[in-house]
């Protein structure tokens, strides 16, 4: 029996590959293409991470990611019209997906020895590096570069789980912690649409190119 | 001497090489950029794979590539306008480079000990991943992910390469096999301009960016 | 203290952040957004480098890249509007950046094994990576690929550095001559405006896409 956990890395997977699979399928890439992004944007945040700390990427070793991508697949494919209505819906699971995506990259650099500010750098690239990818994928600035906060979530809940760690609390207590956080800040960026500033109008505009 | 899959692997480094170098031309590249392109695309598969396995990639320990590379430019800055007349021959070479880079991609997993799904995936990501990058170089949308059967043709050739070794064949007669089924694949999508479909209207349109 | 060589290695950093810095802000992206970019810009030719020879990149064991880039955005921030005036310091500084690390990343690859070809590689990315994962960020046509020699100062510098080894010069003497033949390249190139020579029409155009 899986774990809860699992559970919400399965959620979290599912969300982040309904993403890149729904915004491939607004480009007109075809069925490979969907899922080929989908994909990616759920592993490749872990992907990256796990090639700076050189252990074995996890999709590596379970298949498990790539049903998971299938289903996502067939779920658009099916239901996609549907889809809209949900936006409610996929929006909470890909903010699980965040918390549980940083959490578990801050733990794993954690466990292989790193100190706690790469770990936040890693936990920040499992949760936000896969949207890069997807979003180079189908030829868009990255949307986390620009709208409301989404990557300086997992920064905050890197640094969560770094302070509740000083203060002696147990690593499971603390990732609890660190997880809600995320979600917590992510939640509240979006409904009250808290963005950082900008630097336009700094110079780069001239810039001779 | 060299043997005959080493022949192999220049026709297709080659016909990989040009077609990057063609497309960096069409952008307005130099000479330069258009080398650096036409190398991506011809080791860029190869070296995510080596990267994910974690060996060290091929081109780093065998200049060939680098110099094929080299002539595949100055053929380009000698005949590129007559290349135009030669599109069907550069189409063979560049479905005999798909087969046998998906073919040794599957092959190398396999011979590191990865399962068959994973090493499916590699051999893959050896033939398609050089042209997603250069797409990307060159700030298109990759074109596997919305032409013709391309990658798809990898996938099916890999599965080939696994139920010929579940009947017991030699790996050689596997590898024979899952090249022919590359290559057929590839060319009857052209031929008959078989595409996967498309998942437009799916909602992914109407999603908020 | 930090030696000389610490000193040019910050200059360089901060010259690239800057410049990632200031090509994000023109596009629009938030603070996080121009720090991530610029960050990348300063450290990500080293870190492919270092995926590529397989050791750990250097900002994974050294804060001291994240605190320049901070450094490069509050200046930024701060003094944004008169940098335009700064033109000719920040493009000397940039130089200075592309010589150091392209002498860095050919040291760090010879004394790992590889011999000089490889080095010779790995020194052009150390120098010029990091401004093509900007430019794919900024969703632009890499520059390197087509402006005045960027990258080709590298392998001239990265070429002298072989010829001075190969004249039995000392290493520390070998990366002075290396690391200012890239500059003076670089210089020469931008003041006299000296591109290499592009490919259009050479049928690029006219394939089918």
């Amino acid at each position: 029996m899986p774990t809860f956990v699992q559970v919400l890395d399965f959620v979290g997977t599912f969300a982040f590959a309904i993403s890149g699979i729904r915004l491939a399928s607004a480009k007109r890439f075809d069925w490979f293409g969907a899922y080929v992004v989908g994909f990616v944007t759920a592993i490749g945040g872990g992907t990256i991470r796990d090639l700076l700390l050189d252990v074995t990427p996890g999709w590596m070793t379970d298949p498990i990611y790539l049903i998971c991508t299938g289903l996502a697949l067939l779920w658009v494919i099916l239901f996609g019209k549907y889809l809209i209505h949900l936006h409610n819906t996929f929006f909470i699971f890909d903010s699980i997906g965040l918390a549980l995506f940083t959490v578990v990259g801050v733990g794993k650099s954690l466990a292989v020895g790193y100190p706690f500010w790469v770990a936040i750098i890693m936990g920040s690239i499992t949760g936000a590096a896969g949207g890069v990818i997807r979003d180079v994928f189908i030829n868009e600035i990255p949307l986390i570069f620009r709208k409301e906060i989404y990557a300086m979530a997992c920064v905050v809940g890197g640094t969560c789980y770094w302070l509740c760690d000083s203060l002696g609390m147990q690593s499971y207590a603390c990732q609890v912690m660190a997880g809600t956080t995320v979600f917590i800040v992510r939640i509240l960026a979006v409904k009250f649409k808290i963005c950082l500033p900008t630097l336009s109008g700094h110079g780069g505009e001239k810039e001779e190119r």
